[in-house]
This record gives C-alpha cells, structure tokens and sequence, in this order.
C-alpha cells in the first residue's frame, strides 16, 4: 500500500492556532514523517496535552494522512478485542503493511486499566519498526475522547502507517463516536455473555460494517449469529453493503484469515464509487463540529474566562445567590464581543 | 424537610437567553412549582430537546431548590443498582420525604433500553403525588449528557422534591461525571462478578462516599469488603469522613435501613461547616464549564455555522482539499468577531 506516500518538507504557511513551529518541533515532525517511534511518541503527548503547537502540528502532519485504511473495534468488556486486535495486527504485518493501534482505555472506575494493562504486554510483543500501539487513558482538555483520538490516530498514520486499528470498549456515547471515526467498524460479540439480544439493540446497526463473534467455540455462537440476521433482515442501513458475520476464537487465531478477507472486501467495495470520500466527510463533519467547540473555548478561556472567575461564581451559584443561566448569557456576550 | 419552601410567583426579570416566557408557559410553571407531573414532565421534554425556551425556564425554577438532598448511585451493569434504588426511594417516602429519580439510560447499543425498561415498571409501582421518576435516554444536543441530566434534576426538585436519587450506569467518564453532581455518591458492588478489585481502580475512591455491597449473600461479599478497606488505608481522599462500606440485597430489602442511615448520617456531615455549599460550587464550577460551552457553540450556530456549511468543508477535507486546523482557526475568528 502507498507506505511511502510522505514526501518530507514542512510547507511554510500561517499555520492554525498561530503558533509557529519551533526549530526543535521541526526536527520532531521531519522525524515522525520518517517513522520514527520516540518522535511520534512525544508529539502524541503534545497534542494530547493541549500544548499551544498542538494544533500546527497537526496541521502539518494533515497532507501526509489519507491514505491509511482506519479499522474500529469495539464490544463489551470482555469480548476478546485486545487479543483479536493483536491477531488482526499481526495479519495485515504479515501481508507487508503497517500498522498502527491506538487503544481507547476509557478512565471509568468499572473498565479502566484493563486496556492497558493489555496493551503494555501487547508492545512489548511486537518489537517491530512496523508497528506501534497507544493507549488512551486520558480525554483531551477541551475536546473529549473521540477528538483527541482522531489527532492521535492522525499523528500515527502521519508516521508512516497503512493500517490502523483503534480499539474501544463499546459502553459509551463516546466509545460509540469513536468507532464512527473508522472507515470500516467491527462489532466484536460473544456467545453466551446474558446481553445478546439487548447488544444488538439501538446504535449498534448503524455503526456496524462487519459483525464478530469472537469465543465462537462457546455454545450459542448460532443463536448470536441467527439474531444478527433477523435484526438484519428489518433494517437496510448501508445501501448494498450487507455486513458480513465472522466467527472468530481470536486466542487460538481460528477465524482470522477470514475476518482480514472480509475487511479486504469491505475495502474494495468502500474505494469504489466514492464510497470512502463520501463516508470520511460525513466523519469529517462531526469532527469540524468537536474542533470549533475545543477551538471555541480556548479562545474564551483566553478572553478572560478565567477557572477562578468560574469558581467565584460557581460559590455565588451554590448559595443560590446568583441565576447561573443568566451568568452564563452574559459571559459568552462578554467573551464573543471582545474579539 | 423543606418541601414547601417554594414560594409562587415568577419573577418579572430579563431572562437569560432572551427567550421571554409566553403566558401559556408560565401557567405550565406554576403548576410545575405545585408539584403537577405533566408539568414536570412537558417542562423537561422542553429542556431536553434545547428549546429557546428552556434557559428561561431552568432560570425561573433556580430559586426553588438548592434544599434537596441528591444521592447519586452509580456501579457496573447487572449490579442492581434500579431495585436498591427503588428501595431506597419506599424508604425516603416512608419517612415523609418526596421523592424524585433520574436514571440515566445511555443510548449506549451495548447497555441501553434495560434501565429504561425497568423504569417503567417501577413507575407503574410507585402511583403516589410523593413519587417522580425520569428516564434520559438521550443526552441533549448541545450540552453533553452530564448537563441534561443536571437540569433535569433541577427540574424535578423544583416540583417539590426533597430528595434525589440520580442513578447511572457507572461505565463511561459520563456516567462519572453524573455520578458527581450528587452531594451523596454511592457506588455499588457485587461480589463475584469477576471485576471486584479492577472495579475499585481509579476513579472510584474518589466518587465514592458510600459503598454498597449489593447481592451480598453471594460468595465473596467479605472479599470485596476486604479489599475496599485495603484500599482505604491507602488512600485519604475525604478528609474526615471515611466512606462506609454497607452490605445489602436489595431484592429483599436487607441492609436497607443500615444504608439509609449511612446517608443520613453523611447528610448531617454535609450540613456541618459549609461542607455542603463548598461541594455543590466545585459542582457548579464543572457545569458552569459545560453550559458555557454550549452556549457558545449555540450562538456560533446562530452566527452563520451551519451544519450545510460544515458539510461543503467536511467534503473539502475529506479528500485532502482544506486544512481542518487553518479552517477551525478561521471559523473561530469570524464567529467571534460578527458578536
């Protein structure tokens, strides 16, 4: 696949949020075009932060990024997805295209850490120029979850890589959007876990392009998979793409070859017609939607939206000593008319 | 407790947001005020769905609480979390106090629809003027789920209610975030589901004022007892106050009472040196935060970003034409800039 599609040299512009590049943040971007992990690394951490270069550093990595074809994965905790995320991993390496995991570790008391407990080991294994794994344990400041993995997904894909897989528990709204940053999504179930039906319910057709149902070798993988067609049946939802349904044990590997066969039919189809612009600028839309808010509240912040002002009159609020709805009509005139 | 404290007549002031109420809805707020439960019911759909009016109205029922006791209770799902609450609610009616529920159904394919279901039921079992109970399912367009759920609430304590049971599936940062707009937050456990110590990770010494070990005649219950006191010796997170640790089964009632002693015993904590008033601000300073955004985005909205315009740039993106960073920086300036 088009690996080496990044030809290097920093367009000079007026680049977003108006803070220029040092020399120093140069020479970490030429190497994180070239790939190099320590470079990615330490530019993740900017952007996740927040840092005042974050925004030009994406904007820089922007034309080396599009080509990379972006894999969701999502299911319940437990569903096998770190493991089925490795085998896939180690597939697409093995077919000569790198790959890149970002692994969403949401900072929930009930799931947190597993992920990345996970995806430590799960580095370790791979020591390969090829590969690179992140977890996220973190939302960004402003921007919540899924944003903040969009950047860091482009961050990876700008260094270099053609497949990324981004991996999330699917308990949340925000796991949910994260998955809809994918150009192909697959929904990861499992016989027997008591939720069949209900897993099936609601968002999950919508968002699903390729059903899995992992621990296929525990009794009910039929009843699962006979569930997924009858819901199938009553819902048409991605026009002439019928989600396939693959039976996976990702721990022993069974199923794999055929999961990644799907995933390379999904991608003829999506690269056919315009399908894949069609569906990256529906994903772009949301996206615009998330940066103009976060954009949106850095400057108020900077118009002397100040945590202290909040909190002198959250105390003001609590005492019932101030209408908070009429604070906050007022702060945002205040904010919008000073520039 | 102080459920008469609403003194009628709706203050002639210029209300936030600008929308002026009309007659027919200041009727609906009166009959809000005297506890009326389409009222309630019309008024938080109204809420909910963003419209001009609702600043107005969430303003106006602002002076009417703020003496409610909120109890959040949050845990994993299957931890039977709507059967202790609805136990909990029989307790609080029992000892005169009105009652109001907000359970919060995230639209989550992988956990929605059985809170909602079950709300319903017990709705059906509760036919008592004392009594209101809510179901979200949906987190409002603008704001996030955290703030929808925070006006709600708002709003049925308006109707009279002394006490608030704020229920939510304790999986997403969300649903922690919830978890934190209550003075009282309780977290419940079960044994032997496999999560025990991961699901005293994190966040939760942090949220957690009452323990409660649910299904406690399963085995196991001493071990999770066990480990959250080994957690506790490590962690101060409270200052003087020590969270308990209540064993329940709240199919039959058991433990019940003991908890509910729990809570009013922290009530009375809370009511001592401003205890109380220094939380509900730290509270305020979080959806200060949140509202502040929404309000800002709203008026970008109304400044001419609409979602057709998002949609030519999202396409232009899509396929490598604009820069998504230049573009939000410029969208800002100009949205800003026109008031």
């Amino acid at each position: 696949m088009e690996s080496n599609r990044f030809t290097l040299g920093i367009v000079e512009k007026n680049l977003a949020g108006g803070a220029l590049l040092s020399g120093e943040q140069r020479t970490l971007l030429e190497r994180l075009l070239h790939g190099d992990p320590r470079a990615l690394a330490r530019a993740i951490s900017l952007v996740e932060n927040d840092a005042p270069q974050a925004a030009a550093i994406l904007s820089a990595c922007f034309p080396h990024t599009g080509g990379a074809l972006r894999i969701g994965i999502t299911g319940a905790p437990g569903a096998g997805k770190s493991t089925l995320v490795d085998r896939l991993a180690r597939q697409f390496l093995a077919a000569e295209r790198k790959v890149g995991v970002v692994a969403v570790d949401p900072t929930s008391p009930f799931t947190g850490g597993a992920i990345l407990g996970d995806r430590i080991r799960f580095q370790e294994r791979h020591n390969d120029p090829d590969f690179y794994a992140r977890s996220m344990a973190t939302r960004g400041s402003l921007g919540g979850l899924a944003l903040a993995t969009a950047d860091v997904a482009l961050l990876i894909e700008a260094s270099g890589k053609d497949v990324l897989l981004i991996e999330t528990v699917g308990v949340g709204q925000d796991e949910i959007e994260i998955a809809r940053l994918a150009d192909i999504t697959l929904v990861v179930l499992v016989p027997g876990m008591g939720d069949d039906v209900q897993s099936l319910k609601a968002g999950v057709m919508e968002i699903a392009d390729i059903f899995v149902v992992n621990k296929s070798d525990r009794d009910g993988a039929d009843r699962v998979e006979q569930e997924i067609r009858a819901l199938q049946s009553l819902a048409q939802v991605h026009g002439d793409w019928t989600p396939p349904v693959v039976r996976t044990i990702a721990t022993t590997g069974e199923g794999i070859e055929r999961l990644a066969a799907s995933i390379a039919e999904m991608e003829t189809w999506l690269r056919c017609e315009n399908r894949l612009a069609d569906r990256r600028a529906e994903h772009w839309q949301r996206r615009l939607d998330a940066m103009v808010r976060a954009e949106l509240m850095r400057r108020a912040r900077r118009n002397g939206l100040s945590e202290e002002e909040l909190r002198r009159h959250a105390a003001r609020i609590a005492s019932g000593g101030e209408d908070p709805w009429q604070l906050v009509s007022q702060l945002a005139k205040e904010v919008l008319k000073e520039k």
